[in-house]
């Protein structure tokens, strides 16, 4: 993907893959293509694609126009219209309104997950927000006046909903919390993954703990049962146990 | 559970249990207390509910009045509302009416799950209506007039959905024959889970192969990549590869 001279415009991408499914949250299962942006303005601990978000990853990144990202979404989807999963890194950080509005043209529609750090007012025209506020156990902090604008940048376009990653009882309160200051949205709670760190070689290790991660899902449904927190929803992460730390899927 | 005399609109009751979290389908990680009906109209070679459904363990069903269904249900969620799943054998074969409409009032929601062999005009009183027409592997044969039939008995009342359960290339084909009939219906793939047969002692094996869960799952995934099959949603039992084939979580 290389070779392309920045221009207005362009968005910094780190890798366009699929279709694979969806391995999380409300569309868990859905057919889906990921374009994934680089760079990230958090550094969470556990973060499980650190080529999307470390400066040291920036020459593996390319500058694409609009064109160019749905062109490779069409030749990946045979051109029938698909789910487009934007993710990162932040994908907020990116200016990607134009790229929604001529994918939507094409019958694309378009998912969209971020921490909430940055609102973007053209969060309005994507068809899913995914809020993912970060835990205690990710090491950064929240800012909740980000949030809120987000929420509100968003307003009634997108289907909006959080999603929190949950390690351990103090993740857990802290999604309580999350519930507690936005109870018009459906929450997410998302089993914790702990992936080895991932080096310039690839993941630390591209097996998952999958019996872990299947713990921490029993440990999560017992918590919401017995708090009767009926509202959250409980998942793994369906791709890791699938296909574990690999990329490209 | 025992010694509850028949009575007008008495319902047959294998089990009820939760809060746990749905497992399957549209509403997979959702916090809910199923309630298992007794009986079937079906005999599906891979059945994973047995219990549920040959008359040898009708001696371990109860005939309960929906009062004391809610009772048991109000018991398990602290009286919170919560989704209940009703489920099967083939639920569509009770008299729900009365339970639906008594336990919305308490503030509950109903999700049922059925195979599509019985209209109901209650199911227009559901919020949500799972029907999971049998593949071939199954070794039953659809009555489309029944499903047709079903569907139309829903209208517009409850959120209706297809899920079909795919172990191989015939039940995909299937799978795909059921989407087209009905184009207007989201449709779930569920990776087929080859449980060993039970006996009243139990699971023929409470483990589960989620190694062959999981390897059908990425079968499955490719298959609508490759078919550019965008509109399916493709899950494996979550609480099988959690609990393995174990009853009552």
């Amino acid at each position: 993907m290389g070779g392309v001279s920045p221009m207005k415009g362009s968005i910094r991408i780190s890798e366009i893959f699929g279709p694979t499914v969806q391995g999380e949250g409300p569309l868990i299962g859905r057919p889906t293509v990921f374009v994934r942006t680089g760079g990230c303005d958090y550094r969470c601990r556990w973060c499980d694609t650190l080529y999307a978000v470390l400066p040291e990853f920036r020459d593996d990144w390319t500058l694409m126009s609009p064109d160019d990202i749905l062109a490779e979404v069409d030749r990946l989807s045979g051109s029938t219209p698909v789910l487009v999963s934007l993710s990162g890194g932040n994908p907020a950080l990116q200016p990607l309104e134009p790229l929604i509005a001529q994918g939507r043209e094409r019958g694309h529609s378009f998912a969209l997950e971020t921490q909430g750090s940055i609102p973007q007012p053209w969060f309005a025209a994507l068809d899913w927000l995914m809020l993912s506020p970060k835990p205690p156990s990710s090491g950064m902090a929240t800012d909740w006046q980000a949030l809120n604008e987000c929420i509100a940048a968003a307003a009634t376009g997108p289907q909006s909903v959080l999603k929190v990653v949950v390690f351990d009882e103090t993740d857990y309160a802290y999604a309580r919390d999350v519930a507690s200051r936005y109870e018009a949205l459906p929450i997410y709670l998302q089993v914790g993954n702990a992936a080895p760190l991932m080096t310039h070689e690839g993941a630390g290790s591209e097996d998952a703990d999958t019996e872990a991660v299947m713990r921490g899902f029993r440990w999560l449904v017992e918590k919401v049962a017995e708090d009767r927190w009926f509202t959250a929803t409980v998942l793994p992460q369906l791709h890791v146990l699938a296909w574990g730390n690999r990329r490209g899927v």
